[in-house]
């Protein structure tokens, strides 16, 4: 079936405005519901692909909560923590750890404006101690009540979004692909619309 | 048993920091890990008490997100939306409606320093025609990907967290118990300390 000219538009605009040099990394979350809110979250501030580092063995499963974001964000697994952090600092990006010790600094003082992956852990564990080792910068989102820690996907979507606000003050949030190399976006846009 | 001092004094910390004059209203949002999801960042931001309309009769189930949070933060429960939307506006509250359409406002351009309420809609709906008609202002939080809506407990969050944010820049986020009634304020920390 031929692709309608509406949705070809749409295709691009969105791919205009995705990033490359904003991305989230999750350490064994294995909920579908949490993996499936952060995917979409990605897909609604602009990640252009995702990282995970999985219980091996097990498939990743998402829900309805994703919304199809799986199709537009693809997640790209990793054997080992240590493995997917060798191939995000390859690729210059400054890692911050979340973490919700004393040392960390509050997510609103630092800068996201350079590529920026955001580490995130467990449900119930959070980050490695190994994982924890392996970050440029340790980054806590400050709260004021009872309980201890945020849901995982809305502590990602938080983070994001502060990234995003941080990147539009700052006029560097893409809207004509710049976001993304220039030799990939041919193929990118092909296989979105065509996939 | 008796109160550890160290558990009296954060127990007070918090009740300090919370905040009678912001909440959420969700309209027909049933999935348990969203309603608690939405409760843990009322309880992480300092959202006195939570507002909600559902299908008459369902019993309200939390599960292992809430991570307790429904004990700090009551869950209000209300017959319909008009009773609901009765009850807000009689205490006040500016009712901000989320609705992804053409006239909304975007959040960052409202002030959310005053009285308000968040009103949040289905997973799968939205919120109701009925309710839409009844807010005081349309907002949302803009998207840049290909999927149409956030998750509704990301949507709370990033609502909630901007709220904040603005109190604090505005530097009227409490800190001393200023953000409830006085004559509320010994009872609160009796139910709290003593359950
Ligand atoms: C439910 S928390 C893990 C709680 C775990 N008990 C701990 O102490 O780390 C799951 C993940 O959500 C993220 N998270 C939760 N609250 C956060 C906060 N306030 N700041 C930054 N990240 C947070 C972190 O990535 C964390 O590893
Ligand atoms: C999954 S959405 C509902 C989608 C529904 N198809 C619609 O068109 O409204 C569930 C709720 O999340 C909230 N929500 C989701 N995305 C939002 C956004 N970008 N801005 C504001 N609220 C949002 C709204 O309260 C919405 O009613």
């Amino acid at each position: 079936m031929p692709l309608l000219p509406r949705r070809f538009e749409r295709l691009r605009t969105v791919l205009n405005q995705r990033m490359a040099d904003l991305t989230v990394l999750v350490e064994h979350v294995e909920k579908p519901h949490n993996l499936s809110a952060i995917l979409r979250s990605c897909d609604a501030v602009g990640v252009l692909e995702a990282h995970a580092v999985s219980f091996s063995g097990r498939p990743r499963t998402f829900n309805s909560t994703a919304q199809g974001s799986q199709r537009w964000v693809p997640l790209r697994d990793h054997a080992t923590i240590a493995s997917a952090v060798h191939h995000l600092k390859d690729r210059g990006f400054k890692l911050y750890g979340t973490n919700l010790g004393v040392d960390a600094r509050d997510y609103r003082d630092c800068d996201f404006t350079g590529p920026c992956a955001f580490v995130l852990g467990a449900e119930k564990w959070g980050l490695t101690e190994e994982a924890t080792g392996l970050m440029d910068q340790a980054v806590f989102i400050p709260m004021r009540g009872m309980v201890q820690s945020l849901n995982v996907s809305v502590a990602t979507a938080t983070l994001l979004f502060e990234a995003l606000r941080q990147r539009q003050a700052a006029g560097v949030a893409p809207h004509n692909g710049e976001g993304i190399p220039a030799e990939q976006y041919g193929d990118l846009l092909f296989e979105w619309a065509y996939p």
